[in-house]
């Protein structure tokens, strides 16, 4: 038996999606291209407009605004360096994001100070991951160029109300970036307010390696991809047509009902979890309509997450620990000491992503597996369990306050 | 009938790379990991360890040297970007490269000058597209960073001799970076001697969207694609798995046999254009062994290479007119101009470029139609006819002669 449990990491590429692509790989060759009248170019031209409107469309965005990437990564960085390049001569070098933003945000962000002379702040969260408004307002009143905000968190999976945050950064003129790779297509964004927006195909059930940047008319922005002069100008190289036109299609197939189930499932999970096992906490937001829906944060207590993987896996379950492309950097996940959790707590981080291809079947067997390796972990090796201990009963009893904490609002079982 | 001429913009996915890619898009699912035994993620990170493996062995690389990227339009830039960028605070920041690169190449460059303070020379080359020796020594002379010059040409085909090019820019102590897209697998590369070498998998019966490049180990670059570390930190981003297992299965797949057999079809059409067709021009090397196997670049006197693919599409036949990638900049070919040929001849340019789904019947179905069109094309819409008919008289008669001209060597029929 094999469950697949990891969708916030990646996803499997529907069977009609495959299907979608296959005349793009054999048959429809040509680079896309109708100036000559070329009908192999047009075809591809047409599968090109085609999936930039059905992009457009799902974000409340112009066609034109939509340019096609290698992913989330290459977006990012598109939009968070294609803007500071754009402002390289200038005396205002300032630019701000989210101390819980993706790493292709915050080592941009890195690389730009490093390299390029510019200088970034990160933006409080409270203990859910919402952005400290007052924090915003204090760091937009020194005029970053840029901001940049998650919509769903990769982690922990709170989605942030923006509406408030994008008056915000356009009352100081700052421009704003959503990266929404984790929320798109799962959370309602109408993309036509902020000025930048990240999406990725690979995270909807869409082939790897596409992606996309809905950039605004007036935002001025530096391309990363010299070449050709496809998309628009803004990002050189032969279109990945067969890439591109699954990932339309991955958006088209993408319906609400996806994430009525996905979230019903979701739900099912998080009772089932609450009843079965014993001495975990929820991550991210409380509020289920907050949260992505076919995703759940937990830190079970006194065990390590990388060993629940690793047994989970023995048993052909598939799950995430913190943030999945930051396993190598072998340090406690920055989202989860950003919304003010221990190191030793965030240790025992899992991250479960359900999917229209999970089952009811595949929780009830999952659970009681789930509940029988943190038992086995929690009686073999009893990592920092005094510690942990402590800070729990601390936590419980109120004696553990931080400024972001909104403790009353966590919920906790034992 | 469709027949597909135009191999060196794109080509075909072959049947066995698309079906070695379909369980990576719709099985194994999780990022390639092994750090935690995940047994998903080693599947992947397996697959991704073997494609590296298969495209180090193709260059004589090191595994560790080859850094997975979109497509060659990436790697161009990340080789030409990457390198300027570690030398940003230098107050060296002079870079030169083959006035008949790739727009990749060109267009980084534009932009290095214009946002980063670089400086760019162009090295002539001479009117078969070689590198003018002497024009390299004289800029080797004002100590480049990096020197990038075309293996195979991605317009006129000719394939250039590197070992003296790279002795040289080493005795200079520049980097030399080799664009080889267009010989990859084509034509053998010891890709152990340059420092950076572009390679790509559309152009080889494997997916858009995919590539890489060399980077030799004592290369000081600074990444383009912030994010994780994959790729040996050099290239954030999710690895497109099933886009790299196609890439190394298609480089797999292309043995010597294909090279012999486009070879032959190549010279097979060469042939019998010589007896149908009167008043046309190879471009490129004359000496065929110096030529892409699969490569043929024409010039037709009197018409439009734009009327001739236009014809030619109506009929079921894809070639190419000048660089594909750039058609929509409605200016001469820079690769045409700078091998000396005036506007007016240029604009008469089509390339050829067959494959191994190509056949003799093809050809035999292509020659006589491609006679006619241009043969009416004459009739039609003698466009400029007075001045390259005065042209080529004066080019015949040794009248016209510049500096970097092999007239002699030039095949002309009529």
């Amino acid at each position: 038996m094999k469950v697949f449990l990891d969708n916030n990491s990646s996803s499997k590429v529907s069977e009609t999606v495959v299907k979608a692509m296959i005349p793009y790989f054999t048959d429809i060759v040509s680079p896309p291209g109708s100036e000559y009248g070329i009908s192999a170019g047009i075809e591809a031209k047409e599968a090109l407009d085609e999936a930039r409107r059905v992009i457009a469309e799902k974000l409340n965005a112009d066609p034109d605004e939509i340019v096609f990437t290698s992913g989330q990564t290459e977006s990012n960085n598109l939009a968070i360096k294609g803007v500071a390049f754009a402002n390289l001569n200038n005396e205002n070098k300032y630019i701000i994001a989210s101390s819980v933003s993706h790493f292709s945000v915050l080592d941009s962000l890195e690389s730009l100070k490093k390299y390029f002379g510019f200088e970034y702040d990160l933006i409080k969260v409270d203990s859910e991951g919402f952005i400290d408004r007052t924090h915003l307002s204090e760091l937009l009143a020194k005029n970053p160029l840029i901001v940049s905000i998650p919509h769903g968190n990769q982690e922990i999976g709170t989605v942030e109300d923006l509406e408030d945050i994008i008056a915000l950064c356009h009352k100081f003129n700052s421009l704003i970036h959503i990266e929404a790779s984790y929320s798109f297509c799962k959370v309602p964004l109408d993309a036509s307010k902020p000025d930048l927006v990240t999406v990725t195909s690979h995270l909807i059930h869409g082939p790897k390696g596409v992606g996309a940047l809905k950039i605004g008319k007036k935002v001025k922005i530096v391309r990363l991809m010299d070449g050709g002069l496809q998309e628009n100008k803004k990002r050189g190289g032969t279109e990945n047509i067969p890439g591109i036109v699954g990932f339309a299609t991955a958006v088209s197939e993408y319906t609400p009902e996806i994430n009525k189930y996905t979230q019903e499932l979701r739900d099912y999970l998080w009772e089932n979890l609450k009843k079965n096992i014993a001495n975990f906490q929820l991550t991210g937001a409380v509020d289920k309509t907050k949260r992505l829906p076919n995703h759940l944060s937990l830190v079970f207590n006194y065990v390590e997450g990388e060993s629940i993987l690793l047994h989970l896996d023995m048993l052909g379950f598939m799950i995430a620990t913190g943030s999945a492309c930051s396993s190598k950097r072998l340090e406690a996940s920055h989202v989860l000491t950003a919304i003010g959790l221990p190191t030793e707590v965030s240790h025992g981080s899992v991250r479960i992503a359900v999917s229209q291809y999970n089952t009811k079947e595949e929780i009830d067997a999952f659970i009681p597996e789930l509940a029988k390796v943190i038992k086995r972990l929690r009686e073999m090796s009893p990592v920092n369990a005094e510690f942990m201990k402590e800070y729990f009963e601390m936590k419980a009893s109120g004696k553990i306050h931080d400024e972001h904490d909104h403790h009353d609002e966590i919920e906790e079982h034992d």
